[in-house]
């Protein structure tokens, strides 16, 4: 090892290698803490030509990569197992601008590039690109692109894969496949990038990308609105669609008890609504034309929404800061529940024509089984996304509930399964469902994805452990 | 070859089997009549179990399968070679729509829909399957996803790709992969469905897709405007773009020669302004809102394009059937060309800020080497599409001028790859570009796909001479 820590050292020089223990130990754990690997380095290259000869001295000598970007994600797929002889290939270093293309709509950046970077770059050229989540301020557009991401911007203009037009991956033979091309259509063979899109790193490391940009929102109505069900707040999706069409930007479901949560915890947060009701729908419209049209149709909108009785109140924002302390009852949710301790979570995604009954269905089954439970329901119900956490009975200890974690998981994802479901759908497998997925997929689907693996990292070497 | 043919008769029983010779001759001709094949057979068969049990025949007796659609594909994708041993797999009597979910926007429908049965199907759900191309009355939809079909509705919703969120594949191997989820998110390993789109039937057989449905357009502004250049075009756009933002549904460039063929082959067809001009952009507005503010809106975009000179004249539709006729031109130019006789026909794309360039780089370049040569360019000029196709000068033979293919071809497909483009935007490799690909493409990328087709495909016997 200490011959592979002196080759990498020539090829990156002393600022982009960490040896020392201390300083090796946050890379090594993963945002939630639930995994502590043990890595043999962590090295952080400042060039795609450094990332090749990295990997290529680690093809050679059969040492494991595990890519890593902002190391937010959330199923531990960028942390290294505890054999300490996996290598961390940190891209944070790479983290420049190419190129901003306005005419073309696009913008050529490197995988290091913080996503909050990248958003205020386009802004800064009157253009937006829309992907946005909650850790925007510490991932990287690498780590994006790997674990295909999504966040609250899906329902409007897609996934991170088709904000995509092309990409730079360094292979796990430590060749470099240039494929950053900036055009809307190309069909000349099989689709490169889409495969490694999603990958989570074990098909080759992205080094860089062109994205795509999009005129920016001028106007914006934001606001949240009561309903007496997610059988409820699925009409009025449908409602809104048809009323407001490609305006509609965002549609965000939550409980009351998610509510409730963020109340107790942050002092700062207010009941958006006079009265509390048992659901709460967080909708957005967006519009590139500038003025009050867009608030005007929201409020028709509601109007009518309220006149077929699908929803019960409504508060329309009033300005830029009321829009933002309701995005924040949405986006505080996740952090009030872990003061409130630890609970299981899922990221689960649905024919969304199936989350009314989906919902009745798993609430009923894990309180039979659990009897007490007290569910967490929230997510991007435009997009058929719930984060279907789980918290335990009042008065139940920690420890004791998150030995059921197994117990919970199996009823949860068994119901997704029934349903038509997904068990992961914007947060990848990583390590954390990597075995869990082999009970949902055909094996014949999980021959494919290891044959795709063979044929294109035959040795192996590429974030081994994680997806498949 | 008689055993194999009366086993697959035995599975799809006679009304399901073409063997007569003149029966045969359409299937295996080309919709340009360049390729003319000479198949074993052509089979249709009704059910996804049916080309499953074809294939697994197939692969036990090494025959080469040719999938096949509505057969209007332009590169001889589906056509078979001359050897006589090859089966044509015709897809077009799996016709049904399965399932309308029109909560969840979506549609599941067999790969021998005809396109534009899916539009309508769409539309009596109130909803919106906005691809749409030329040959949308006979293209069926497995093949337009097997070829990532573009056409003109790509500058807002997207090539086919992203207009799919699961499909149904036989694979090679006769075994039938089940990948129809209704999801809009999922992330649980690599996505299998982009490896098949635009893989032009070279790694499976699509049976069945999960198509998105959007929400109805409203209202519309169809508008012809003229232009000093393409590079005037391409100002346009973007001021179009920063005016209008997801409105802008269509932005298509024709030049006046191209006008002319039309107005000189269909006595019906008149000229959109009282004056003529170099070029012409034809664009469209379109909202899920009724009503008239997207006219205005043209109106107001338009007014100020001329203001700032980046427009000379514009006619904006003052009724649907007047935007028919608008779009009627546009649509004739292909045909308009036919009839003045042979020529040569590229479908490249290029980053959108170097198309100006490209057509005046490539335009001389072709004067210099065939002086008196007419470029008749026309396309998607909001893809980055053009379809650059070039007639003989006038009084020179068509005969002696398609002698030149070749050398025409390497003009301007290496002027596309100096300008960062390709040379297949939206009607795939086929037969046509197969070797001229392996020009442009470099050798890592051409293993990289000949390593994703061994993997799927290890004897070879899908669609090959295709592609790759």
């Amino acid at each position: 090892m200490t011959a592979l820590i002196e080759r990498i050292r020539t090829i990156v020089g002393p600022a982009g290698l960490v040896t020392s223990e201390p300083e090796l130990l946050p890379y090594a754990t993963d945002w939630r803490k639930r995994y502590v690997g043990r890595p043999v380095a962590v090295v952080k290259p400042s060039t795609t030509e450094e990332v090749a000869r990295i990997v290529r001295v680690c093809a050679e000598t059969r040492i494991a990569i595990v890519p890593q970007g902002g190391n937010t994600g959330l199923c531990g797929g960028a942390t290294p197992d505890a054999s300490g002889s996996q290598l961390i290939l940190n891209l944070s270093r790479m983290n420049r601008i190419r190129e901003i293309d306005s005419r073309n709509n696009t913008m050529t950046v490197e995988a290091g590039c913080v996503l909050a970077n990248l958003q205020r770059a386009a802004a800064d050229a009157e253009r937006l690109f829309p992907l946005s989540l909650a850790a925007e301020g510490s991932c990287e557009i690498g780590g994006n692109l790997s674990t295909n991401a999504g966040g609250v911007a899906v329902l409007r203009y897609g996934n991170a894969r088709e904000l995509v037009l092309g990409l730079e991956v360094v292979l796990p033979s430590g060749e470099t496949w240039n494929g950053l091309r900036g055009l809307r259509k190309d069909n000349t063979g099989y689709d490169l990038n889409q495969l490694f899109i999603g990958a989570e790193g074990t098909l080759g490391v992205i080094t860089a990308a062109v994205l795509k940009l999009f005129p920016l929102p001028r106007s914006r109505a934001t606001a949240v609105v009561a309903v007496q069900s997610p059988a409820k707040a699925l009409a009025l999706l449908e409602h809104a669609l048809r009323a407001c069409g490609e305006r509609l930007t965002a549609f965000e479901l939550f409980s009351e008890f998610c509510l409730s949560l963020v109340l107790k915890h942050f002092r700062d947060a207010a009941a958006p609504l006079p009265e509390r009701y048992s659901h709460y729908v967080l909708l957005e419209l967006s519009d590139s034309q500038p003025g009050d049209a867009v608030r005007v149709l929201a409020e028709s909108m509601l109007a009518s929404a309220l006149e077929k009785e699908l929803i019960i109140d409504a508060a329309l924002a009033q300005s830029e800061s009321q829009a933002g302390v309701f995005w924040k009852l949405r986006e505080l949710i996740s952090e009030a529940q872990a003061h409130e301790g630890p609970n299981i979570k899922h990221d689960v995604s649905l024919p969304i024509s199936r989350i009314s009954e989906f919902i009745a269905m798993t609430d009923a089954e894990l309180a039979r089984a659990f009897p007490g439970i007290r569910m967490v329901v929230f997510g991007h119900l435009g997009d058929g996304n719930l984060h279907y956490n789980v918290s335990p009975p009042e008065g139940v200890a920690a420890d004791s509930f998150m030995r059921e974690l197994a117990a919970v998981n199996r009823i949860v994802h068994d119901a997704v399964a029934r349903s038509g479901g997904s068990i992961s759908a914007e947060h990848g497998l990583g390590q954390l469902k990597r075995d869990e997925i082999r009970r949902y997929k055909s094996p014949l689907e999980l021959e494919l994805m290891r044959r795709v693996k063979a044929a294109l990292d035959p040795l192996g070497i590429m974030n081994p452990g994680k997806v498949i």
